[in-house]
């Protein structure tokens, strides 16, 4: 079979677009921006999801629901998230359809049903719920308040692509209150901790945690802490990020509450998301130029058991064997597929679960069985290996943990090749053009600096890390004196 | 604790509000017609999405997701669906804000970002499913498509009241195409057998299956299933509808299908869905003068236990005696709580968890402890014994199943003492007024005198019931010869 898949160094844009819709994760959409997740990309967002939600749920969130829209009034309320967010909302102005007299069977927007205000279809949701934390937080016995949200929210984007930018996506938004700065400021690098946790251990993507520069922050703000991911491609990606809001938004809805000692103070804040985007950095991360490559543990297959046979004789006898291989997948948790489906060739489907980043392939074969072994392949090395038939749960069960692992490796390989340090203006611009990648250099601390850096080279400051080592040095751009290196990248 | 709940018998209306708001699962918002679901509330949800979504993949469906937005040429290309929606469609017109240059820090729409096309917010998905599944379908070997979505959908309401009519609501819509009508019908079928299985045996609710008279169908279906429930007050609600779409939407969108004959064939489809408002048929099905109460299969928590003690010392006997049931529960996959606040007093916390409907209380005093005795307290019935603290989580395990079974034997004695069989107008008018409920009655198969009885008396026809016996009788109304009785009742 003929995958039509481009080469990642013939067009790696193209490339990323031919898996995401040849492999069955997602397509546009008769709306302009937004697309469809078919079943398969479902299903792995779901496996991501809920692995997620359980580690809110363990870290003593709740989920709420909050609603679609936002009155205007209430958006704007917070200037600086408002400004930000301004110029993409999508707006409903109108609440009733109703027939065109001069197009039957056609409706026009009734001009009589216009809406007293505006309603801005969420682009994030602080400003609806912040309204609501008003009514919730009277004491401190109120506090703090963990709650998230998993919603649809739109940002009416330019120029989009399948995951990565697309007019509405799919996420989640936790929303917490706290009685003091330092419980805010703690529970938002907690939930970077265990964005960080989840997308190195469930993902295999290695991430590098850090703050935001001032000109890189979340509207409306005092900190962003953020991982940023590395692409094949050498490009970074914001896989997450996590917001001390400080009393931003409870000034602007007139949040306070009683303080244990009897007086009245603004509550603090935290934002943290992260969404369907996470989808386009694991396929950009890890696949290849025949398709996919998906970590095991949020793999909706894990495994598919491919049978070769001539004839319904033989079809039966694997069967038998198949289901008890299948029975014992099911008992230890595996996700597997028996695909028997007569309509398809083997070497068909053998590059179809290729496309789809299966992890691992068995072949079932008539000629084999008889010998007691079967053939197992993996995806991510292409490796394949005769096993004796009888041990060959326990070998999957193990090679889905080395896959994993081997998977998490190489991504943290190839972003240590691709990082790198640089102390001139011409080396900068020369690795970020030809070697591209995280590039560690100093730079002034300035928003000008960094600005002038975006404006010559479209390259942006990433992050400032986590830890970072004190390093006296001068700015790669102005000369100025910088006492940290900062991690430069293009960036999706 | 005054809990500030009206009573039924005062004002049913209050008392329903009272209970949502008071026992925490939604309120309000800011948003005309909107409300927040609040974390007691969508925790709720979630048990209920959680084992619906099971049943759903265990009969075959796949999740996926598509756009929020319609635009305005597809939604109305079904004919009778868009008529049926037409009227309560939030319209997205703008796609940018700006800063307003007469008011400083104010924000007004954009005219210059005005679409071309305006976007209808989904009120319901077949128009966008179709129009992609189009692109899906080309042989017999594509279908069945089995598809579901979790979404939020929009429906313009004059008059909304919490979960059950809001403007906005969560729901599920089921999207299936298959290539014979007979599979289609047989699919609405199961789908609508699926509902009627959950909301007895989880939600604990009777529920009657049954087909809806012509005038009571889903704007472009050719037939709709659908489950009845009966609330305290005597009036019905329709908890969930299955629609068999015949191939009007196949034909809207232009969906053919190659035959094995070689021949091309519109699709046959079927789309089903229920709501957060099955919310509110739980509460208004079950609750009392006291509060919520709460089927164990779903609810939140399924046992709290309230410690009672004087000091540090009684406190901390308590909590290792209460670690332990807390293991246990847990380790029996019982979801429990253990509520040592110290800013609440007993008393106050027995009517919090009376008020939210929790199945089972288990006070542990300091006295009781040393008589090796706990006390059990039961929600449904408010009975209460005293149990050896050695057996209480067999003892627990065993009353969560016998509640859940209770609740919904009572539930359908209430629902069999208000059915009532009618034969005159007369009595029909009176039991309407008087004792509410079903009423059994003849029908000359009219959507006239359907109509006109709605007008006389807001009574509509629920459903005639599956498996209808065969009676020849008189029309309640006109007199007519009819075949059978259907069931009418004054509905939400």
């Amino acid at each position: 079979m003929s995958k039509g898949i481009t080469s990642r160094s013939e067009d790696y844009s193209q490339w990323y677009n031919d898996l995401i819709i040849k492999g069955g994760l997602a397509d546009y959409s008769a709306v302009r921006g937004c697309m469809v997740i078919k079943p398969y990309g479902f299903a792995l967002w779901e496996h991501m999801r809920d692995q997620l939600d359980l580690m809110f749920k363990e870290t003593g969130h709740q989920n709420a629901y909050f609603p679609l829209f936002v009155p205007k009034s209430l958006f704007e309320a917070e200037e600086k998230n408002a400004e930000g967010f301004a110029k993409e909302c999508a707006v409903v102005t109108h609440y009733r359809l109703k027939s065109d007299p001069e197009n039957k069977g056609k409706l026009i927007v009734d001009p009589e049903a216009k809406l007293e205000e505006e309603l801005v279809v969420r682009p994030t949701s602080e400003a609806i719920i912040w309204n609501t934390y008003k009514d919730w937080i009277q004491s401190y016995r109120d506090l703090p308040i963990l709650v998230n949200q998993w919603a649809n929210v739109v940002r009416w984007e330019m120029r989009t692509r399948l995951f990565l930018r697309t007019a509405e996506f799919l996420w989640q938004e936790g929303h917490t209150a706290h009685a003091t700065e330092a419980e805010a400021i703690a529970e938002a690098r907690l939930m970077l901790d265990v964005y960080a946790t989840f997308v190195e251990e469930y993902m295999a993507v290695p991430v590098l945690k850090g703050v935001k520069s001032e000109n890189e922050r979340f509207a409306g703000a005092e900190d962003t802490y953020c991982i940023e991911a590395l692409m094949q491609d050498g490009k970074a990606l914001q896989a997450g990020t996590s917001h001390f809001l400080g009393q931003n938004f409870a000034r602007a809805f007139d949040v306070k509450f009683l303080t244990k000692e009897n007086v009245q103070e603004y509550v603090w804040a935290t934002s943290w998301g992260v969404s369907t985007r996470l989808i386009g950095a694991l396929v950009m991360a890890h696949s290849d130029d025949e398709g996919l490559i998906l970590p095991p543990r949020i793999a909706p297959m894990q495994v598919v058991i491919v049978p070769i046979y001539k004839g319904d004789e033989q079809k039966k006898q694997l069967s038998e064997k198949a289901a008890a291989i299948m029975q014992e997948f099911k008992n230890r948790g595996i996700r597997a597929k028996y695909d028997d489906n007569d309509n398809n060739r083997p070497g068909w489907k053998f590059a179809e679960y290729e496309l789809k980043g299966v992890p691992v392939r068995i072949t079932l074969g008539a000629r084999d069985l008889q010998n007691g072994v079967v053939e197992i392949a993996r995806r991510d090395t292409k490796e394949k290996e005769s096993v004796s038939i009888d041990s060959v749960v326990d070998h999957v069960e193990n090679l889905l943990v080395s896959i994993q692992q081997n998977m998490f490796n190489k991504a943290k390989a190839f972003r240590e090749e691709y990082t790198t340090k640089v102390d001139t203006w011409d080396d900068f611009q020369k690795v970020l053009d030809e070697k591209t990648g995280f590039i560690l250099a100093h730079w002034d601390g300035t928003g000008e600096t960094e600005e002038k850096i975006k404006d010559l080279t479209k390259a942006t400051i990433r992050c400032i890390p986590y830890n970072n080592e004190p390093e006296e040095g001068k700015c790669i751009l102005t000369g100025n004196p910088s006492r940290q290196r900062v991690v430069f990248a293009r960036a999706y």
